[in-house]
């Protein structure tokens, strides 16, 4: 697949790319601190073309959650606005050279030191900050003992708005996954969770699914988005809720679309990013063997 | 120069595209549509990179606008906020093929069918009406009589935000240009003017300098704008009014940062395309020799 350069960054997210590089410097971060970031051109064209047809499209149901372990989406791109309203992405992303392992370990690894986490996106990234750094720290507990209920409160750039979240990091047993079929399909890690906004605790704004299974020569990245009312997200804590909350700070269906289309660049370009610097950050600074 | 294409259009852009697409198909102007657009990378890189420094910016006084015919800038490129405060903007692009007498025609051409005005750029352009067409169409008249004084309404989105403005291209001897200079620097045309607000008239609220040369292999063409209260434009009609009319419309400095750089991926994405169809329009549509 060809890469080409982002040709965008509005001018908060050229700033912020500012604040990373001075935060980064002289650091033993800086190499890994990508400036000139590329993303497949067939996404990035495929995500031009307007919303995807509902057709194309899955809903956080736990039948869908379920089937989308065998049944490859049509598109491995794409957004749309959902019943709800709700906004919607999809992704599928190849990471050469890295294993689930590594993702695990970048998923608390990163929440441990804000420059870290601007490695990812280094025009976007703020902050991420853990409720129990501690508990995220501790090398003597499994990756879902210091994960899952840690709530990440995310600072971020998306286009040019400011997005200011909480994501609880979830079981992805607990969130509708049938762990049996998960594992059949080859899936090994989940950095899976419900979405909130801060300082509004328990209600669910939204679901968020990223797993992963080796391929040949790496792994692959599976990635759903709900953001919004979506009745299926009924289920989680609150979420009947989210749409008097939502309609509160004015997001409509027509911000919603703008937005699941920033997100749909994002996600595309954060993620295309992290694959290229895991396994390198892995082997300077993950855990050594023996 | 390299070319990338351009990998970010918010989603009115992209209903934009739609529509152009079936404005055109099956008129004689459907092969000129260009979908995937491209950029010059080195360009779309340095406007990525923060608001030019004050110095490497100029001034709409009639001495800068005098020096820029024989003074290049330190970059074919940029964008930055004056004072006034003005949004600025700066470009440079080639035309390779192109003549001035082609420049001459596609401005006054483009704008008797709106067709023609979205092949510049099919994601943003939705009409450019004069405001006497019966005068723009008399080929009895010199370029200078039919187009200068004959305002153009202009429709056009200028990212997710949709601009709806007036230029009133104006003969460059009376923005301050000395004509013997501007010649002896090679110019060979102008479609520059003073900038109004629909409903606003005779209340200046910019100038924009589109002026070119015959270069090696084509044409070059050299641009400015200037947006805003800038104490320059004190001179044009009603510029003194141009102050309150942005307050009155909530435009700030913060505003008007975000918008130079929008500006400066409008200029970069419509004149690089204009550039490639422009010799090729000009044969099948342009005046018959003999």
């Amino acid at each position: 697949m060809a890469f080409v350069p982002v040709t965008y960054y509005p001018p908060v997210m050229q700033e912020q790319l500012r604040n990373a590089r001075a935060a980064v410097e002289g650091s033993p971060y800086e190499r890994y601190l990508n400036v000139d970031l590329t993303v497949p051109l067939e996404v990035a064209r495929g995500i031009q073309d307007g919303p995807l047809p509902l057709s194309d499209t899955i809903s956080p149901t736990v039948e869908e959650l379920n089937a989308m372990l065998t049944d490859p989406v049509r598109r491995d791109w794409g957004w749309s606005v959902l019943e709800g309203p709700t906004l919607y992405v999809q992704s599928r992303i190849d990471f050469p050279g890295s294993t689930p392992e590594m993702f695990e370990w970048w998923f608390w690894w990163h929440t441990l030191d804000p420059r870290r986490y601007m490695l990812w996106f280094p025009h976007s990234h703020v902050s991420a900050t853990p409720a129990d750094p501690k508990r995220m720290a501790d090398d003597s507990l499994t990756f879902a003992e210091r994960f899952y209920g840690n709530r990440h409160h995310v600072k971020e750039w998306m286009g040019p708005e400011f997005l200011d979240s909480i994501i609880n990091f979830t079981d992805p047993a607990v969130l509708g996954f049938d762990m049996g079929k998960f594992s059949a399909a080859g899936f090994a890690a989940s950095a899976s969770g419900l979405l909130e906004l801060p300082g509004v605790p328990d209600v669910t704004v939204g679901m968020m699914i990223h797993i992963v299974r080796p391929v040949e020569g790496g792994m692959e990245l599976v990635s759903r988005y709900w953001l919004g009312s979506h009745p299926a997200l009924r289920r989680f804590p609150g979420a009947e809720k989210a749409c008097e909350l939502f309609a509160s700070v004015g997001i409509d269906a027509e911000k919603m679309r703008n937005t699941a289309y920033e997100l749909s660049v994002h996600d595309m370009t954060e993620w295309n990013n992290l694959a290229r610097i895991l396994p390198g950050l892995y082997a300077e600074f993950g855990p050594k063997p023996g």
